[in-house]
């Protein structure tokens, strides 16, 4: 080898290269092992574990070692950071261990599955003294919400009023949603965006239930949300989980002297019989790819330096009380209050309270 | 002149003219003064009176007559059909005197201001036995929202579940709104399109009110309102009457398969250094132009036949009880019930209850 | 009768309704007939007369008189306009009586169908000192291509350089169109929107012929026509007959500092299994309905003066040169020159040359 | 260090990242550089050199030798795979260097600049028996081209007939442009993409020149040019590059049952004073920024290979014989005929002649 070529690991022997464990190797994270190996720069997936191991087996890149527990994957020497795609309830502990090995980690949403494992992991993070943990509201790297937000905080159109959020999917895997889902799973990202694009905080939530569609199994859907904001702003959301024709995110936010709203996506307009018409996309995977690449693009940046950037555990923690406060609000009917404590001081704070 | 020409009685001595009195000459008693003479056929404007004499006589077309008062001009022999632009408050009195006269009539919103007085002019009219008013709800015939109307009948898409009505203006007029107002001149427009465009009745209504916009001056704006439908379809309604950038009516309808929604109205698509751009229309009038037109020509082929169409006395009943129940919501923040009696057998029945 | 009540011939005796004369009941007079009888106000259709008694006879309005010939209808004392829908052969003969009559005239397209016989009638109008016909290209009055012709002329763009022009239709009636046709019956739009649109006229035409569609029967068809005009500017021309989807007409003129075009007609926007989309118009009369009613607006005010307004014979004239050019370039492969006498005086100078 | 880690070498001694020389450190090396180094993984520079010493120095990434010339680089053992970006003149003799040396490039436009010069470079590639080149037409790679060459070839539109293709240029470098560089520079673009579309062959060119924009300096700006294609497609290309209002590339495709077109790039709707609207892209980079991304994917995954994929020398020969038609068919006035000898077979056959 040209001894001019110094390889991944520069002349002042600094690895440029991110050694990156992923623990869970599901369809999400082996979409995410893709993104590591073949998209991404500076980053190389050195290890994996699954409580199927031979999922863990096949979803190993080539040199990638398959560790027994997840525990072991995370003190190992050769991971510098990791990447948890298990499912929501091993997470607290998965976190926990992360932060006492002091490993940057990149955590799919849920961030926890209760406010106490919440608040768990936050005071974790914060005797450490500094963020560890990047949970993945992937909607907030997606280039039109950046231009939504650049728009809205450009200030021509005056302060936010409203915020009219879509949340459609064409159809929900059978027999894998329960009832909280809607709420539990897809209002999460309505509302972590809403408090990003806004730069405002959540502080009570209302849930109505429109006419079912005949569509939908056992799972309440539609469903309609009111989210109020601590600056008197109003965001409404329709989600809408089995609407047959495509994946559809959208959103306009109305302004003092105008709106501004997400773009459709591009796509060849044809004209023939059907009229003059795009395509819609057909998942999340389709909508959200530049975003995907772009969150890990960000983390990998931060934690190269040991440290996290995006969204934090903070959101994290905020979103599992929405959450709660969304399924108490649909029980009762009632709007619910979500009071937060103060925010530890490690985090930033792009979320102002203006009342 | 020539004897083969009948003139416009025809040659079986049927006048195919109607003759039309108007009582108002504002704003829009004018412009539907100008619609009658100009552009609509089968009609001339035969009579006029408005309180101010002066303004009533500037109004009158070429060989109208000016009466004193409003009971004379519905009561003269040359008068066969009367429109009233008045305002509010005179409205019970004079349709009770048109329907005494067994006159057709066009009413402009609001059809009167209580549901007492709703209620007398429809006994009125049910004991002539036939329908003799047609209130001026114009959106009904705007060819955006028929085809909407028609994709949602066309059954395609599935039950309608939940409906986005979007109700803009640049600015209100100094001075002249109240603090009802987006709930008593705005809100019926989107109640009485929802029932319209779902055929489908108002159960109950919530009003939420977002932060204010600094440009509003004493009413609330904007305001976000919820109308629960018989069939648990679910209406959400963004009013915002002072968002600068222009008068912008929009609607989406989700329903189980797939949405439909109001296109944008057609206007020059310009390049330039603002962006890839259209003009948004600046008011009303621009907006519906078409649907002015055509309630007009609804109301001049059922008044032909002495006979009503279009909006009836009952659906200016309904946005009465709405108004109402809205002022109430706003006040309360709860939901509150429209309760409706049974719908006398003169009027059509267009608008089902599934429940 | 009430006596208040002059009728449309007004108190002083003076006709307020236009009373006019049809030639020729096919579809387009009949088209027509509906226009002025039940859309239109100030005007009746009081005599119509085809080469097909039957046909006038069954397209007659009630109290219209059914005439022989369309000699008789012309020098008819109870007709006071003529509009002329027959074929185009036969308009020279009545174009030369109407104006003998001294009664305008509102005449389809094509104006007449040779040079000659179109100097003609230029020479007997300006013999009689001033205009009485309006030639039938409606799309002037369209308010699609007003905005545009607005965008241009309020001058932010700079000036004109390239008109890409569209032009498109669903299907060709079997067996009626001959292989001039795209030229003769098409292109003759385009070229009028484009004098009118730029304020520009043309000095020359090239004919290109691309690959032949499978759908096309005799005809060439697609065709592409470049317009050479006299400031430079450059018109390019799309003409597709038989392109199944629907009846689209599209322009974007690019300018020095950005560009207009027509918008997409308004249509509900559909989001199902085909996609994000909207219908296109099925033909020309769903698609321009505005721009002929307010064509005949147009004419009828003019004619009530005994005068006409809008397209002229001049405009006629041109059009009738261009297609010969144009049917020439198609043989010869070559630019071909359209060189114009001076225009006579009689018409307005909307269209200056600018070189 | 682990051991299970076997670093960017894999465990068999296998580079896995392609070791890669720039040669041109102007602005689109610079770029080229960055993706290299910050977006694309299985990639690192460690050579780069320019005519200007201290301008390679500057540009050069962590752990990159600056070499003195450009056939020092192309000879270096550390270099596996060359990209130019150095100016066209240089490019034939750097090409031919690197053929020799058996090594993958990459080459920006234009391959080079005479056609005796791309001879030379083919027969050299075709001496070595295999493709080497790819060629920087990275329009090919553009999702929004991609969709609309898919919906094509999907054949539901029937065959295409026609291309309208747009190129437009807010404004040029002042100074920096000759008059040849409408058709050389930018209408290559506009060639590749057509042949590439319609897999189809140029076989003539002419050349129109409109009105001048006052905007332009000693351009002849705007120009439109016709590509006459080997099935009788006919493509027209609106060449506008002062345009001021933006960078803006469309293209439609009218086949015999629809159309297809490029769909408006993503970009957040303001509703504003200024109307409704959306931003056009800036410049070339910010509207290609995934087509370049993703033709470097390209060239990584062949080159690795020590093969060659994407636009071929080929095209690039292609290219040059187009430019040089139309910079006659611009003298001439008249069509110019581009003749192809027959393509050697090293490359491959995607664009087939129909006639």
């Amino acid at each position: 080898m040209d001894r001019a070529f110094p390889g991944p690991g520069g002349p002042k022997g600094r690895a440029v290269v991110l050694r990156v464990g992923v623990i869970g190797t599901g369809t999400i994270g082996q979409d995410h092992i893709r993104r590591l190996t073949r998209v991404l720069s500076g980053v190389a997936v050195v290890a994996v574990t699954d409580i199927d191991r031979n999922r863990a087996r096949a979803a190993a890149p080539e040199g990638a070692r398959v560790y027994d527990t997840a525990e072991d994957l995370i003190r190992a020497e050769a991971v510098e950071a990791i990447v948890i795609c298990s499912w929501g309830p091993a997470h607290e502990e998965q976190l926990l261990a992360c932060i006492e090995a002091g490993k940057p980690v990149f955590c799919e949403k849920p961030l926890v599955t209760s406010e106490k494992a919440a608040l768990n992991v936050m005071r974790a993070e914060f005797d450490v003294g500094r963020r560890l943990i990047q949970v993945g509201f992937m909607r907030r790297f997606d280039p039109d919400y950046r231009q939504l937000k650049a728009v809205i905080e450009g200030g021509s159109l005056g302060a936010p009023l409203m915020f009219h959020s879509v949340h459609r999917n064409p159809a929900l895997p059978q027999g894998l949603w329960t009832s909280d889902m809607p709420l539990n799973d897809a209002l999460v990202h309505d509302a972590d965006i809403a408090r990003w694009l806004l730069n405002d905080e959540i502080r009570g939530v209302e849930v109505r239930v429109p006419r079912r569609s005949r569509r939908a199994d056992k799972v309440r859907d539609p469903t309609f949300v009111l989210l109020h904001m601590a600056s008197g702003a109003l965001v409404d959301v329709e989600i809408s989980l089995n609407i047959a024709y495509g994946y559809d995110i959208r959103g306009e936010v109305s302004c003092e002297e105008g709106t501004a709203s997400l773009p459709l996506r591009t796509a060849a307009v044809v004209r023939d019989v059907h009229g003059i018409r795009q395509k819609a996309p057909s998942d999340w995977r389709e909508r959200f790819i530049e975003a995907y690449d772009e969150e890990f693009r960000t983390w990998i940046a931060a934690a190269t330096q040991r440290a996290a950037a995006g969204p934090s555990t903070w959101d994290g923690y905020v979103a599992t009380l929405i959450a709660a406060a969304a399924l108490r609000a649909a029980e009762s009917g009632r709007l619910e209050d979500v009071t937060l404590p103060d925010m530890p001081t490690i985090y930033p704070a792009p979320i102002a309270s203006t009342s």
